[in-house]
């Protein structure tokens, strides 16, 4: 009755990408700028900086996901593409898209907030607990995504991956970059939101690390690709006609087999 | 089983959208006049306005919305009308209605704080910088609505549509205006959120340049009306007996062939 | 393959609706002398209090709701009585578990802060202002509970109910009482969310006075008890193997008859 | 079609518990230690702690729920055990894990943050009005837990037990612990988040007492084990071609029998 699934052709999808980066790059560092233009209080820029992050990833996600994905993050793509959710062929492009978009967005920011174009920052951040920071950082992210995707639940990613990012601009010492491509943007900025080039390398080393991590830990927790959980089968007892015998025991876990594929 | 749903006749959708609007100018005026009142951290009074503002924006459009679409906005009854989701003859009453409604909604916020019924603003708010935020804020907004719609995820526009705005208030240097209609009712207002009537032309004029740069980003994007996308298809596939051989690959991205219309 | 619902007994819905009531009023009162411990910025405080209280009633009314309606508000009692949703004859049991449950929550309240358990609250709020806000938040609260249960849209009750409030203690000068049995539960408390007896009066009348006006809207809005509306039809086309021909027409809003009841 | 769900092998649902619980403890006490270095605004250091946790929280439920429930707290797994959600042959593994990921997530943060690997708080918080709260605090979470599980709403219980923790760290004078794990991880690190080795014990016979007092509660008010409640109705009828002729009144509350299990 439904025709079958067709991705989208790649230029599209880079569109997406690359548009989607800008706008990602623009929120977090647009929203830098603004915070310390209001308050000196860096508790309330934080928060400032933290809420407007996790609403725009958010929907930045819900925007341009079902066109390209919604990665805007070369690391996401490196783990996506790891799980076969991808095709290697396109990671490249996928990257360079995320990078110019990034990049772009920054440039955006700045203009928005009447600064010059482009101002190289001079925020050093490098440290070696924000380098374990970092890994932290990009490990719960990869982990939250693939988890998300591996046990069919797409439609959460969208609010998981915003507030996992708010979360953890406060749980982690580095306010959790997480993103080589917007950790290139950032360095073209010298506000907020900004960070030194000399202290890029190490950030997008870490997150590099912190992938590879958070993708182990997600085919450990989620050996199999297509698992069905607790949250739909709850659903499926009420709203379909399936009749389920196999109603599950109330929070014990469960899985089923994969459908085929 | 269920009988063909029905369009509700016009006037019921204009006082629809003249009271959505009318609480909307309510919210957006009035908890900036509240933020003022209780802090001088313009951090936390911007703070205090985005939050209330998202959250009284996701209900609104969840209460109007089934009635009259909840669009409180000509820019978005534009971009709308482009994409035939309403019909051109009714789009001067919906603006009209938008337009009276954020005007009354500005005097009951004056009035339910002890304001003069009527206070002209005299904020000025144009910059060149200001105008391209707006620029950026608008064509986000119409996107993020366009997006949804084109991809039949219409119970997602409340809540995307307040997570927006509530992000837009800090990463726009303008606050995010992106409505016409309340650009004008907050001329009416001389209090935290107000607008000089000088700086309303330049300011509604970039929005309406945003909702077209939005417009043409949708259309790109998702270029045919009616796109199944990923998150209802995960959905099906937990929740329903269609037991679907086409379950697609992670989250690389596809779209169904719309269902004849 | 599902039995027919049934109501459950009331005293297990009055005990619902007290334990419920009584938890909500902790929530606002604790709170609100949480916030004035920890900071003097004023704003603060109201975000804490509000913050508290949006996130303490969405959980309350998901917790409470399939036992006894979650109403914890008499006002609401009433206008869900008004439309059939509740047995008339229930209404005063439910009223009075809804006071009792409040004054007991301000006492709880009290005691978990070392406060005495008993202190009568000397804040006076009475003033043409605030009386006009509290029309205007009980009627935007009982409209976005009639809006919600007319369209066939329960389960978006709770997180609504939530936002609204969160909203509403800022955009309305009163901070938003809107339900007498947390006005009286107020009284007892002479600490920042507290109210004196003598103001009570006034505002529990401009709450019956906002509950009437907001039915009134709520029928006008949604005049059949039955409808449903766009957010679901979306959901039923991508999840369903209806194959609806009657796929609305982008936003452009829709109702169906309602089903035989 | 879809084969029968079998829980993950124990071994693996372990070191979802302990992963989870780690996170969890970097969450709380990482996100404690950030707001103190930020700003000197107790309320503001709270909310952002708070705001951190409940995004934190609801995003590692989502993502170690299916593999092993998300207990994180001995007291949720006792009281699961106890409603026979859990084997209680597992449960000593599940707390043993508990409590070694909440220390080796204390840890965590300490390095995190450039703080000795183990620091011994030195935080008193006992007091007779804190162990009231942390019996109400762990009452409410239990509460929260069991009347989701109970009702079939399992999608529900990530953002409500987020949103409940995110509220009680304000309605509770004791900021609400409500787990003995995380308790103990909580003396290893002389932060914001700490708490004395002394004020231990009190605390968690406080979560015990609350957590038997939620349990109580939540099989007084869902006496049945598999009720199916109003939202999942709700959305049947819009969504499904049950045809139901057993709509229910408005919000007038109701069960249905179990199904057979």
């Amino acid at each position: 009755m439904t025709a079958a699934p067709t991705t989208p052709p790649l230029p599209r999808r880079l569109v997406a990408e690359l548009t989607g980066s800008a706008l990602l790059a623009a929120v977090v560092i647009g929203s830098g700028i603004m915070a310390t233009s209001l308050t000196t209080d860096v508790g309330v820029q934080l928060l400032i900086n933290a809420v407007a992050t996790a609403f725009g990833l958010t929907v930045l996600i819900l925007v341009f996901g079902p066109v390209g994905g919604a990665h805007f993050n070369p690391a996401v793509t490196l783990a996506i593409a790891a799980t076969r959710g991808l095709d290697w062929r396109d990671a490249p492009a996928y990257i360079t898209a995320q990078i110019a978009g990034c990049a772009t967005g920054a440039v955006l920011a700045n203009l928005m907030f009447a600064e010059p174009a482009i101002s190289v920052s001079t925020t050093d951040r490098v440290a070696s607990n924000t380098l374990v920071a970092e890994v932290v950082a990009a490990a719960g992210l990869v982990l939250v995504i693939l988890a998300l995707v591996r046990s069919q639940r797409l439609a959460l990613v969208a609010p998981a991956v915003g507030a996992y990012i708010g979360s953890a601009y406060f749980f982690t010492a580095s306010t959790s970059f997480a993103n080589p491509a917007i950790t290139i943007g950032r360095m073209l900025s010298d506000t907020f939101a900004g960070i030194a080039p000399t202290s890029a390398p190490g950030f997008i080393a870490a997150q590099l690390v912190g992938a590879a991590l958070g993708l182990t830990l997600a085919v450990l927790l989620y050996p199999r690709r297509v698992d069905v959980i607790e949250e739909p089968r709850s659903e499926a007892g009420a709203g379909s006609d399936t009749g389920s015998a196999s109603t599950p025991a109330a929070v014990e876990p469960g899985v089923r087999a994969a459908p085929p594929r």
